[in-house]
């Protein structure tokens, strides 16, 4: 959508609660890192945009987003705890409409924690799973009402998201490669490795397929899958224990989409909060940067959300469309705030300080 | 099943891996803490039987226990990785032809622990759900494979596992009060509180069903549900990621059934070890005891399983049974053996000692 040498346009989709804070954050620093690189275009959805308009994802902002942006970033929704009649969640439903099929969210300890560092890259499936809502209400013989919710897995999804896992870990591990060569510590010894995450000792037909696709991909497609990658499978209950017995033992780990948003917010506790975990909804021509936490009311409109995440996601937005000088600078930038400047932190973190200040201060540090 | 005054029949089935060292560590302590009350008969189901028979849960198993047991320890079973053509899991097909609606999971931090203490008991449907196994594959026009299953909720289920879960809220407000009136310190100030843990924001119709069952139920039948106890509400993806921000302000959680293996096994990871977690399959006329762990293959036939989780999922079985002091004596000589003696505690918790080392010690300390 963007001829080259022209500006590059960046959709910008708030949408409730703290997202309508950290996305224009975001945005700054996007700004800051390529001066007078990107158009931004303003793109509505939401709860509070579905309470004013009845719709949560307007057409125009799919058609604008396909056909003028070369990528965006996504804020947060809010979530009615009852069942909102016409209302359905607006970034599931972005990331099927734009057939984002890779949530793909790195958890890393801050640079300089202490204890043992941990480094995942979690790659969750976007686009099925329990997620694609089909669901219908019954009421039995008695009275009394049963629910049904298809999951559904396909071999196609789970091929195209393992392949997915094993280039990521290839990718991380030749970046590890290059890192030790230039004498930096990297934490991760051996190979490369991939743990699949599923559930196939009870759900042995739909995790069972997606299990055998995924190792299917590593035995077929690439020899280095196989030759430089370990594989490893765990089961999503175990997974979940072992990220918090043992989180340093984990590279890559791919999952179905219920275990992924799972798993990734259990990562997000270990690094010490989500506000700093930043996530890409990627497809083959687009990718959604989407901060990992929600539109969290408790905080919203008091100018304290953490805008670390946002930020974050603005740089793997910046990585996937290739400018990755420029997602370097703002991840370093991000490293140095939080490792040397714990006063100026928002309340997450433990300081005190604003989204504003913790923004100015990853400008200044670019 | 067994008549007042004569021996209770208690079955046994150890079925796979360390399940066969830590069942008979159980067994023992029962014979010790109540010598000469029960009868134990030996029943057979797992991995390694099907391997051997063909069959994961003999039909003689399931007869046994309901006409001659008045309840039942379970061991641990091992999960093949690959599918089993003919395989299907002996665990979840007892709870089902048992009816054992409720998993009844409490997850306490080790007395004596530093940090926050964590006393949490979870509660998870036990029948329905994806456990359900109603699975297809299917073959698409371009030759690859789709898999579907289905999710079952029942208004039924939800209300049962909700009420559950507010009868044992109170049941444990009420312990605390009486530990307070003791001078005893306990670490929960409130009311007791029920966390409803769902993801409706997806789920609207199965999840929004078993959310609407629990609430209910709270505002339904008795009016101390209502006055007594806290609701509280939580999507599951944030109720891990708070289990390890701040463990400390959960009582009891509520769930479906993959929720609850899931958070279950999240707790077992901020109180040490899954080696000490127990739960119990609890029915309406039957319970069966098992520790939330699995049949460990990578240590099973060392001696050094943690028999803790069997020995507590005893207790639990006796409280069940009507018989509390016993239970009590079972778990203050658990208590103790863990605080006063950790060199012979076994090596998931750190020390170097064996199954048989620490079931002797609380045998000592009955
Ligand atoms: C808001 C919700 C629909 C979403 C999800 O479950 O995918 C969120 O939890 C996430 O992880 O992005
Ligand atoms: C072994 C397996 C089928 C079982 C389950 O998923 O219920 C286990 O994880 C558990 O929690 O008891």
């Amino acid at each position: 959508a963007s001829a080259a040498g022209s500006k590059s346009t960046i959709g910008l989709i708030p949408a409730d609660g703290i997202g309508r804070e950290v996305i224009p954050a975001a945005r700054d620093v996007l700004e800051a890192v390529a001066p007078n690189k990107f158009n931004f275009v303003h793109l509505d959805a939401g709860f509070e945009h579905f309470q004013k308009t009845g719709v949560a994802l307007p057409d125009e902002t799919v058609e604008r987003l396909k056909g003028e942006c070369a990528g965006a970033l996504f804020g947060a929704v809010s979530s009615p705890s009852h069942k909102v009649a016409g209302y359905s969640s607006p970034i599931v439903a972005l990331r099927k409409k734009m057939d984002l099929y890779a949530n793909v969210r790195p958890v890393a300890s801050p640079v300089g924690a202490t204890g043992t560092p941990i480094d995942m890259l979690i790659i969750r499936e976007n686009t099925e799973c329990l997620y694609i809502k089909s669901e219908r209400l019954e009421t039995l013989p008695d009275g009394t009402k049963i629910a049904w919710a298809d999951r559904k897995i396909t071999e196609t999804a789970s091929k195209r998201i393992g392949r997915m896992a094993f280039r990521m870990a290839l990718q991380r591990g030749a970046i590890r490669e290059a890192r030790r060569a230039r004498g930096e510590t990297v934490a991760w010894e051996g190979k490369p490795r991939v743990t699949v995450v599923h559930k196939s000792n009870v759900l042995s037909v739909s995790d069972g397929l997606f299990r055998e696709s995924v190792l299917s991909v590593r035995n077929g497609e690439d020899k280095a899958f196989k030759d430089d990658v370990d594989l490893e499978e765990q089961l999503v209950d175990s997974m979940v224990y072992r990220m918090f017995r043992e989180p340093h033992k984990f590279d890559v780990a791919v999952a179905p989409n219920l275990y992924g948003d799972i798993i990734s917010d259990g990562a997000a506790a270990l690094v010490g909060s989500l506000g700093v975990v930043a996530s890409a909804n990627v497809g083959d021509s687009f990718v959604l940067g989407e901060p990992v936490h929600g539109s969290a009311p408790d905080i919203a409109g008091r100018g304290i959300a953490n805008p670390v995440a946002a930020i974050r996601s603005a740089a793997l937005l910046l990585e996937h469309m290739g400018l990755d000088a420029e997602a370097t600078r703002i991840h370093s930038a991000v490293d140095k705030v939080l490792s040397e400047q714990a006063a100026i932190l928002t309340p997450d973190l433990g300081g005190k300080g604003t989204t504003r200040g913790v923004t100015d201060a990853v400008i200044k540090a670019l």
